[in-house]
């Protein structure tokens, strides 16, 4: 690939936000405006509210430019965040991106970044109604505000669940975590370039892909609406299976059980926490990075959702004196601890 | 004052969260549910359209924590983002905030940042409805969301200028770039202390405060409709004059006239720029920061805006072949060029 070069300064501001704006069209009918003018005009459907929410990605932080190709970048930047959207059982409409970028970076990286952004409002049907781009002095930094709306009464918050309420979780837990480990050990084989995208290595391909190219279980909430299922309690999972059960059990007021022979662990999971001495355990419940969606549902639901096939049963509420157990194939009974991932290190 | 530090570690991210939640109480009936769930959920007036509207901060390029003191950029960095909702002619309810912090700051800095923002808040009578608080590897970063509604007939874009239109803009001009030099000047002054919060020098403390504490015009939001006068067009100032009239004529497909005797600019901006050696004339066309609303309006309101202490009326919208002129004091015509501040340097 030839590595063209072309400066952002050349460009300006106004010519970097028409070159990102070319490609982006709005599919939304309630995007009245968007990109252009001093704020996003839009309108919410009639009889739902506004689902509103913000993640900062900074480089260093939460991600490493060695290792994480830019269009794969953009794409998780976005659907991280609509993944807090679907986590309140809301549907992703718009989405607003503001960007600091230093002069390390070229047009042509800003490109492929925009394209993973446009790749995924493609994939979700959400459309780029605004933002801000600006010149930062240390590295890239990414602040998406995903917009979403769902009825009122549809809206599903941390803290419903009830005693006796089943556990769920979708799709699998850890490989995000794996594929983060795979990346950091090989990390000296990918060049320090920001243009650079690497190529993602064959071998564990599935672990990588669940590290850099995020996922929003966007279809998991439309399938729950289609079988007549509204969870009492819903959050997704990015700091940990633990991390996360815990903020459902103090927002909620409840204790819960959860069965270590239920948690879905793909084998390519356990292999490469065996290869790399870890217990797929902890990577399934302190692993993070996850963006599944962990729910919680009314035991008259079982069946519905006992017939999803990309959900897991793991568990059921208790009350808050029984705390919070994790039950080991062993029959042993322990504490879940909260690990969750912190950036703040002294 | 004490130079109390405690490290950001020491409190984790759940206990940074916990902390700057509290003193922050929600006054717009619309927010639902705020802070500490995956998404805030937001009731929009009945029969009015949402706006959204969001900007970043960056250390090093927007701000110099040298001489802004945190609770400023805290006030400002909310103040400008409602700048945005009121130039749509928008009432703002509720501000989403993410900030990247390096550990180079201390909990008290991060309180000092959100007692800025919770005066803002205060002040402007929005929510802090939801944010998200990261660490960063260099400096601090903030992004701020502003979320706004109007009724979709009384959104006012950029793109309505009509020919004979009246051009107005609100309150002085070029005051905060005038308080940027003066800054600038006196930087040595002040110790480089991310905790340190300088106070404001008495000396030209007008032109100071309208550099550190911009404000939201959206008093002029609500005057115009008490008078019943709807702008064809609005932006507000934040890259200087010049460059907003090019937006405006570009978005409205016209030219515009306006007269330099009725720029609205005040004698301390007019004694430090000649201080300085600069033309008050290009401080108030290009200084950029104002925050000030620009727009146009029939002739028919000519006797409505007249009456509006804080308006002035400094130009007329001409056909696009007419081109974008400024007129002297002498009687000279001169053409209008945009110097809009870029962040983006080679």
């Amino acid at each position: 690939m030839e590595n063209k070069r072309t400066e952002i300064a050349n460009l300006g501001e106004f010519g970097l936000i028409d070159r990102i704006a070319t490609g982006f069209s709005n599919e939304q009918k309630g995007t009245l405006m968007g990109i252009g003018d001093d704020a996003a005009v839009i309108a919410i459907p009639e009889g739902e509210v506004l689902l509103a929410s913000c993640d900062m990605l900074a480089e260093g932080v939460h991600f490493d430019l060695a290792y994480t190709p830019l269009h794969l970048l953009g794409y998780k930047s976005v659907a991280v965040n609509l993944s807090d959207i679907a986590a309140m059982n809301g549907i992703p409409r718009q989405i607003l991106i503001s960007i600091g970028i230093s002069n390390r970076f070229s047009v042509e990286a800003v490109d492929a970044l925009y394209d993973g952004i446009r790749q995924a409002c493609k994939d979700y049907q959400v459309d780029l109604a605004g933002g801000d781009t600006t010149s930062s002095r240390a590295g890239l930094v990414l602040s998406v505000t995903a917009i979403g709306s769902q009825k009122p009464e549809k809206v599903v918050s941390r803290a419903g669940a009830k005693v006796g309420d089943l556990v769920c979780v979708s799709g699998d837990l850890g490989a995000a975590y794996m594929g983060l480990q795979l990346l950091v050990r090989e990390n000296k084989v990918f060049q320090v370039n920001p243009d650079m995208q690497p190529e993602l290595p064959e071998e564990q391909a599935y672990l990588i892909q669940r590290q850099l190219k995020a996922e929003a279980r966007t279809d998991i909430v439309h399938e729950l609406a289609e079988k007549g299922v509204l969870p009492s309690s819903m959050i997704d999972i990015s700091d940990g299976l633990a991390s996360e059960l815990f903020h459902i059990c103090r927002q909620s007021h409840c204790g819960v059980h959860v069965f270590e022979d239920k948690l879905p662990i793909e084998n390519l999971t356990r292999l490469a926490a065996s290869d790399f001495g870890l217990s797929p355990l902890t990577c399934a419940m302190n692993g993070g990075e996850d963006y599944e969606l962990l729910f919680t549902v009314a035991q008259s639901d079982y069946e519905k959702v006992n017939q999803m096939e990309d959900v897991s049963i793991i568990g059921v509420i208790r009350e808050e004196s029984q705390g919070k157990s994790l039950i080991l194939k062993s029959g042993q009974v322990v504490e879940i601890k909260a690990q969750g991932w912190t950036h703040f290190k002294s």
